[in-house]
């Protein structure tokens, strides 16, 4: 198998199963039990917590452990909407977000929010300064994503975090989802008061995540309840899963300076052959995060070629898993200003540390091979 | 170790954590993407949801995986309040619900909501003329549970479900998180219209869980984006988590009949021994669920005891355990007009299928050696 969907989802690390598996057998009482039982779990829950805190630098009180990145984005946006609408209902978002973004955005104005989308440029950026001059009395939340999920193009989130630090009334929120271990963020150190990661995007596990909230923001929970996780997301800990992202987390911690230099090799040398074929353009600019390169076809339905693909075993996407079967223009191509024969014909390949030259080398062969073959059937 | 606080969490099941493990490992695409690899994720899926529905005796399509209890019953009661805000604002509920109920509908007050908490008898029991004589023409929402997680005392869902139906226009939602597996619930046959389930309380993994919403009951989403889960829950499926489920699910299928009428036993032998032990009291009526006994020893700090049968390796809890760290009284034995010094005092005893004889034998002598020792220091 050549697995080339690596922003759908990851492979799970066998080290990361390894620790669920253990923690669930060994550590299985509830961390709110105040028996000896319930306190081991309580201390590995904390332990984790820290141990996450000190990979992402930040404090551990500043972490919320999720069930994936859609909750992160959800509790983040909705929570502050929720939380803080006395203030304000004006929300700043762009053109390109997740569909967990969006769409929450989308649920906010039918309860009577008011969302301001902020157009992007060719290669999918927003500009700062639109970010800027969209600011009024009443905004409480700018959400911006870092790295996009079907382009890699990367938001300037340094810049927007120094335009949100001078409006202390409202909250600048990231989708780390596609960045983390690919682009390098300094969470703490760049005005964001909340970010959102997802396990199995970094070789762990579905069902787990993190929301970064920083410390003294208030959120209205998704999930009320026993108070658990800082009263932000009541619900008996999975701690197992905690404990697994943990490894995840240190996994590509421990990898990444190499991970993304090699990422970024591949890259280089899908784009070098890529310009070379005749009929496709290359969707993904210069400066991408290095995991992601999004070509179209125009002319030919991507889900063909990903079907002639797969038959080979070769596994690569179109758009966003999470929209992939729902229509077939891309918005993000779209909102980039590109012609409907282009965002209608995109394919999507995401990458992994762990993906080889010679993976890349055989890919690069198929797809040709495929291309011309329905090149000739169209003709 | 003997455990006996199965009511805030059990162990897994060996099999549930292999299929999990399994499920992980082999089928780690993402459901939604287009890729024959994904196509498998996305057929396992599908069937597993029909196992579950076979195994609930519900459609596939009333399925929603969730991330547990916490999750299942704020989405039903928030996504009936958001969604219906506009036909009305009352929602009526007991006085004895479990934190996830009762904190997610304070949340709903915050947003101008208005909630009726009906008392309940000695028993833990509400009448149901009582819910007959709350509904008011904006009542949108009945939440009530099955049976109590303090106490196992079971409330009437089959009459008040009789009630729901005779009012179209309300949805009835039942947190079964304690009755699963315990006492006998025909969902689809009971007017319920949301009933949520938790995977951990019944062998299965920690962040997994099923919330039942009857075909044609819109919600608004607390997750929105991709529209994975009917657009009831969007985000990348945990897949292995929902494999694993159906496992725990089809376990507790399997020994139900049998693992009641055994656990009825042990309650039995409980009751008969604790009535005689002096300056007990027996809190648990004797029509109660047959996994929870719950004792009140006045005078005595609940903590204590469990620390002292903690030493020991025996596990009991106080109070539920999503709220044994927040105050000492418990909330459920107030409501249930017990005075002060019976609803500081309670220990929660609560068994599994595998639970043994031999173990509540053994229990019970540390318990009265525990009791009279704490005695002989407090004279
Ligand atoms: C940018 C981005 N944000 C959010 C998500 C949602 O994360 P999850 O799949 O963990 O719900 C994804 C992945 O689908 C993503 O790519
Ligand atoms: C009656 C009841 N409802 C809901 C819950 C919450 O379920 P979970 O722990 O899966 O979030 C629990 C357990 O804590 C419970 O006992």
């Amino acid at each position: 198998m050549i697995y080339l969907d690596n922003s759908a989802t990851t492979k799970p690390d066998p080290a990361v199963l390894e620790s669920f598996q253990q923690t669930s057998g060994r550590f299985f009482a509830n961390p709110s039990s105040l028996h000896p039982f319930g306190g081991e779990s309580e201390k590995l829950l904390t332990k984790a917590k820290k141990q996450a805190a000190d990979l992402l630098h930040v404090q551990d009180e500043e972490i919320v452990f999720t069930s994936g990145g859609t909750e992160g984005n959800n509790l983040a946006i909705k929570g502050i909407a929720l939380e803080h609408q006395t203030r304000g209902n004006h929300i700043i978002t762009t053109d390109v977000e997740h569909p967990s973004v969006d769409e929450a955005l989308k649920g906010l104005e039918q309860l009577g929010f008011e969302i301001t989308y902020l157009p992007v440029d060719e290669n999918g950026v927003v500009s700062v300064s639109d970010v800027k001059n969209a600011i009024k009395d009443k905004t409480i939340l700018i959400s911006i994503m870092h790295v996009n999920n079907e382009l890699g193009s990367i938001q300037p989130v340094q810049e927007i975090g120094e335009i949100a630090k001078e409006h202390p009334k409202l909250f600048f929120h990231v989708d780390n989802v596609q960045g983390f271990g690919k682009v390098p963020l300094k969470i703490a150190e760049s005005g964001i008061d909340l970010c959102t990661l997802s396990g199995h995007k970094i070789h762990g596990l579905k069902g787990t995540g993190i929301l970064y909230v920083k410390q003294g923001t208030a959120l209205f929970p998704l999930f009320h309840g026993g108070n658990q996780e800082q009263n932000l997301r009541s619900g008996t800990e999975n701690l197992a899963g905690a404990v697994s992202l943990v490894r995840a987390l240190r996994l590509i911690s421990e990898r990444k300076c190499e991970g993304i230099e090699h990422m970024r090799g591949l890259q280089r040398q899908l784009r070098e052959r890529l310009i070379e074929m005749e009929g496709v353009e290359i969707n993904t600019p210069e400066d991408a995060a290095p995991h992601i390169m999004n070509v179209s076809v125009p002319g030919m339905k991507p889900e063909v070629i990903i079907h002639m693909l797969g038959v080979q075993e070769i596994y690569i996407s179109t758009k966003s898993a999470c929209s992939s079967k729902q229509s077939d223009e891309s918005k993000i191509l779209a909102a980039c200003g590109h012609e409907k024969d282009r965002s209608v014909s995109a394919l999507r390949i995401s990458l992994a540390y762990d993906t080889t030259e010679e993976e890349i080398h055989v890919f690069m062969n198929a797809l040709s091979e495929t291309i011309d073959q329905l090149k000739t059937i169209l003709e």
